[in-house]
């Protein structure tokens, strides 16, 4: 694992150097229990020790397992951490009678989260980290001004299955390796289940589309129909995510 | 008001044209009782009809005035609305035994709308448009993944001076017209308040930086010292708000 020491190397070095240039000099996180905030959490120790916060953020459906491997990989890593349950401002919104899908509920919880994490972060005068890993960001898997959102990202050109590896590297517990990839915004959902195929499947083409720019013929030829219809489609309906807002451009207007 | 006649065909256009090219044919909006609100509103209702919905959202703080002002905006242009007030998710959050600052309170507030203006988005199928302009916008002066998150702002090219000759020529009220600025995050609260200096003084130094790329020098010799110091400070301190997550750039290290 030479390429993973470097990289951990590398990544601590960016989160310093990021952080400083805004003037700041303590980070924030919201960890979830999965592999891509653990990753993400131990590099944030390593760069900044105690001027690192990890935020638990569970909602009312949030898995206790999850919460459970988020406080172990602290404990583990000696990473500060505070609890703040968000069930009550996403049950105070849907109340009962009001009819939602699990999605929009989901999305609401996700943009609590942001919510609270960036109260904790003026409070505490430190930068939001995110999470997002390459693979999720391409597929524009996750929800806009949500866990979309942050200042410093370190690990967004990393693929999923790349994520794997590294977690590995750095030591985070099995508990959180071995466990099916998840959003966690309902009960048993799971990234593959939703998307009907593996990272490692998806990753392989993720990486002839973005790295090497193989076009929609070319994909076709090399993989499963079905998976290159899944990811094109998922980029092309989600490219905006990644997007600033479209301003009215009104030169000979005005 | 030539130039405004031109304009508003022009941005009805360019709503209805954006709006399309995303497969959506619904809008939605969040109004707040002023007058960038206002303006976006009734070109939205000129351009979606029925098929365009503005949301009240006050928090417990919010003047009384504005609400009643949004509700006569909408009454006067036949603009279908509905009222979901935040103050239960601010409140909720933000406890009596819990010490924020009034600023940490109303960029949540701000979030709060932004949270439920994409849920109702959700549910409508509708896209959410902006009201930021150009003054806002430059100086930062508004709540990232707040009030700044939209899809699409068809005013963001309007120094705030121009949004009232604009709103004037849309027969905007004159309530809304005539009352101060204000993000009414906090009772008493108004932009040129914070700010120190009017809208008027502020747009000349903005225009002479933004649009004629004047250096500081230049600007320190033409206009009041202080004046471009605040407006130069602001600009540096907030330009983050505009931008993309920064994602490490791991080339060399995979």
């Amino acid at each position: 694992m030479k390429k993973y020491k470097a990289l951990e190397t590398f990544l601590i070095d960016f989160l310093r150097n990021e952080v400083s240039k805004t003037g700041f000099s303590k980070a924030l996180l919201g960890i979830s229990g999965g592999v891509d905030s653990a990753v993400v959490a131990i590099l944030a120790q390593k760069a900044f020790g105690k001027d690192f916060l990890a935020l638990f953020l569970p909602a009312t459906t949030s898995s206790k397992t999850n919460l459970d491997d988020a406080k172990h990989l602290c404990d583990t890593f000696g990473i500060r951490h505070e609890l703040i349950p968000i069930g009550g401002l996403v049950d105070g919104y849907f109340t009962p009678e009001k009819e939602a899908s699990k999605l929009r509920i989901g999305n609401f919880a996700a943009r609590m989260r942001m919510s609270v994490l960036y109260d904790i972060s003026a409070r505490e005068k430190a930068l939001v980290l995110g999470t997002g890993n390459k693979s999720e960001i391409l597929l524009g898997y996750g929800t806009l001004y949500g866990d979309l959102a942050c200042a410093i990202n370190p690990i967004g050109e990393l693929y999923k299955t790349e994520i794997f590896e590294f977690a590995a590297h750095l030591g985070v517990p099995s508990s959180i390796l071995t466990k099916a990839p998840s959003a966690d915004l309902w009960e048993g959902q799971s990234d593959e289940g939703e998307f009907g195929f593996t990272y490692a499947q998806i990753d392989k083409v993720l990486h002839a589309y973005s790295d090497e720019q193989m076009d929609k013929a070319s994909l076709l030829k090399t993989f499963d129909h079905a998976l290159v219809e899944m990811v094109l489609e998922r980029i092309k309906a989600n490219t905006f995510k990644g997007t600033l807002p479209i301003i009215a451009d009104l030169k000979g207007y005005k």
